[in-house]
């Protein structure tokens, strides 16, 4: 239940209640007859003492719109509202229709669980914590910012001034030489990923991914009807080694890499791999979608370049966000991409959302060329080692030899293996059980055991917290395991 | 081509067509050995002197890019990039693949006119010009303002303070009860649309449209493998007479409709027939999407109810933006839809985009809720009859009888017929190569010789001078005809 009561406003919590119960009603999402949710039910959900449930019960019973208990169950008045209900579509029945899958169990579990509970600490999230997003900087350049809004600016490639924008920090910060119009502006990297699903693959084919990987966590492949094929990792990263032997086996139309501080992984792939990926990639004409999300947030290191800048044959689809580097707030990503490419992406786009506002397009064009930028770069990747450290720390210090991890220079998490193996079902129940939330391993497509474990998104307290909590998950099904 | 040489930036011109070309022909786009495009061809397109084409390709001579001409053929030079030309994918297929389909001809060809030649008069376009769009309120909002991101305030539902704001408006504007709960927020109409067709419908599902309507011009419904089935329109409106045999005959399984101002007729649906609609709608318990873009832009009559507000047993979901009344920069749209809808379209759009920025929702959240917004609404409304006025005024000294409309009471355009009857195709291509642009109505599904023209995007002076261009056109067309 995704709703809950207002406790800012002035209208009281139980009738608050009463209105939301009568409006599921009258939508049918309890039809006459039907009972509603217990009272005890109800004030566990909605976070409310017993008492306010009863109260507001007395009320949607005073107004008609529910009748005398039977037994401990609250009902529907039938006569009132037989009409509405028979003539209601069957919203339920339409909601299972659709060619977008529903998203995988584990992570609406764990969404479910952090959305119930706010103490539930979270090292599940892939976004930054307030502390490190560069909110007093977005917040004085919208102060100095004017609206624009004429229809240049509402190019479907995105506002023209951030793809100037970009073009030049992408040759200064990633080595990458483009032009502005190889450049589109999506609203983040799911929906890079999105249209170049929906755009540049049909139901059917097969592509390359890397396993363990976020592309493997996507219903969005599932959903378009893509067979993903899975090149194994290790810590150097990818395999390239099988990649031509499975093109030739099942015709493989596109390869998705993350070279950087891999999603959830964390590694690096090594330089001569690279070598070999994007040479077997030209041999077979295979396009590439490089993901680049979090090479900028390199700490005890060189920021390490990507592919696309040895790109020459334009062999790559380059993907790139501000949501790992500055806010997730922005919602802003891009796509460097062949003329033909562009194109189409840009027309796909005028059917799914024309667009969106110039405003975020408009700041973060300004953060990126203003000299708060570099900073703020240095001020975050500051923090994510501290985080990292502390979290290492707390891992060693807490559970010991149960847990093994390499340390990962770049990106928002640690990629963990418990020894002995557990069960990611069992783990990570036991884990919100405890108040801590992460995401198992296997939701990339990895073993059982494995769990991926952000420390950008929890403060500096909540990381020995969180990690104790974490302790105590594992010890329990460990031991319950023996 | 969708690029053109920057005026204002530092680098001259003919530099920046040379870069242009070689990263071009970089990424595959003008393998080895073929032909570029003439400089003539190349002037023309880029509205640069022909000498300045001439520069660049010396430039790219120099440095060894392409060839001495063969008659008057500039050739990509062979050796050099052969073998970055032999790995490249072959991206031209590649675009031709996926489930979205492009967008329909003619509106891909006013788009292209548009872009390539400034000087052409815009009555194609759906938005609001510069003038009528809150500018100046949304720069004041902006300065004010402060980026809050928190987890909490990037739910997948939208930005709660903006869900609860549209509560009020719904209510205070439409007459419709909701809740925060019950609505969604997108970007705009389109991805409304886009997300109900992907979430709530499967492929060869049968839906009924209004005829000619706006559906008509979606590619998307097509892209999704959705069957339209028409419903025809007279002067007041859909008539819903062939609905029941409809469904009994197909299995509709949606309506969609756009009761007020319809476009692109402006028709207005008569009372009477609203009631049958949602009896009709009700008896099969049939799903249908009100659209309900224009409603408050309704000027010398009194702002019409939506269909929503007497929808008790839920059979609407209810489409709305902020495009038509407010500013299409912010691309902000909601839909009110019952629980499991909505929870259904939220989970969804994690695959699609993960939402989108809190800053444009900010500020929408804070205009509608501020002492700004009626007075902005109130000039808007006279503004539009304004220039309405100005538009019937100049086609009937103009064109005379030649065409025919009926006077709308809202919306931003006039839907007009030519009599005697013209092809669409020929009256375009006239309209454009005179200086003005407009929509044809066969875009829409209507018979030949009709027109979609837009006087909300024009300003005061463009709508003479545009009126009379058009008249050209349609003279020549008409003569020639006969």
């Amino acid at each position: 239940m995704l709703w809950k009561p207002d406790r800012l406003s002035p209208i009281p919590i139980y009738l608050q209640i009463a209105d939301r119960l009568r409006i599921q009603i009258d939508q049918g999402e309890y039809p006459p007859g039907s009972a509603l949710p217990s009272e005890r039910k109800l004030s566990e959900q909605l976070g409310v003492n017993r008492s306010t449930v009863v109260l507001a019960f007395t009320e949607l019973r005073a107004r008609g719109f529910i009748e005398s208990r039977r037994g401990s169950k609250t009902l529907v008045s039938a006569n009132k509202w037989r009409d509405a209900a028979d003539s209601t579509p069957e919203w339920h029945r339409y909601a299972e229709n659709g060619s977008l899958l529903p998203n995988t169990p584990y992570l609406r579990k764990i969404r479910e669980a952090l959305s119930l509970d706010p103490s539930i600490i979270d090292f599940a999230s892939g976004k930054l914590s307030l502390d490190l997003s560069p909110v007093e900087e977005i917040n004085e350049i919208m102060k100095s910012s004017f609206y624009r809004p004429d229809s240049e600016n509402e190019s479907m490639l995105g506002y023209p001034p951030l793809r100037r924008a970009l073009a030049a920090f992408l040759l200064k910060y990633r080595g990458i030489q483009t032009t502005p119009e190889s450049i589109i502006i999506t609203s983040g990297s799911q929906q890079s990923l999105y249209l170049i699903t929906q755009c540049l693959l049909s139901h059917g084919d097969a592509v390359a991914v890397e396993a363990p990987s976020f592309a493997l966590s996507l219903s969005m492949f599932q959903s378009a009807g893509i067979r993903m094929y899975r090149l194994p990792m290790d810590e150097y990263g990818v395999r390239p080694d099988g990649l031509r032997e499975m093109h030739k086996k099942y015709r493989i139309k596109m390869l998705f890499i993350n070279p950087n501080f891999q999603n959830p992984t964390g590694t690096l792939l090594q330089e001569e791999r690279r070598r070999q990926l994007l040479e077997t990639a030209r041999e077979l004409r295979l396009p590439v979608v490089e993901d680049d999300q979090f090479s900028l947030t390199a700490y005890d290191m060189d920021v390490p370049p990507p592919i696309k800048a040895d790109d020459d044959a334009a062999n790559i689809l380059y993907i790139g966000t501000f949501s790992k580097i500055a806010a997730s707030g922005l919602r802003i990503g891009w796509i460097v991409a062949p003329d033909s490419v562009i194109r189409r992406l840009a027309d796909a786009r005028r059917q799914m959302d024309l667009g969106f506002s110039v405003i975020p397009q408009q700041i973060a064009a300004e953060f990126i060329e203003s000299p708060m930028f570099l900073p703020h770069l240095e001020r975050l990747r500051q923090e994510l080692t501290r985080k990292r450290d502390l979290m290492v720390e707390e891992l060693q210090k807490q559970l010991g030899r149960l847990v093994h991890f390499a340390i990962p220079h770049g990106g928002l998490s640690l990629w963990c293996q418990i020894v002995p193996e557990v069960n990611d079902s069992q783990l990570l129940a036991e884990a919100l059980r405890q108040g801590v939330a992460y995401v198992p391993g296997s939701t990339y497509g990895a073993a059982q055991g494995y769990m991926r474990i952000t420390y950008a998104r929890p403060d500096f307290t909540q990381i020995p917290a969180g990690i104790s909590r974490l302790g105590k998950a594992v010890l329990s099904v460990v031991n319950r395991s023996n």
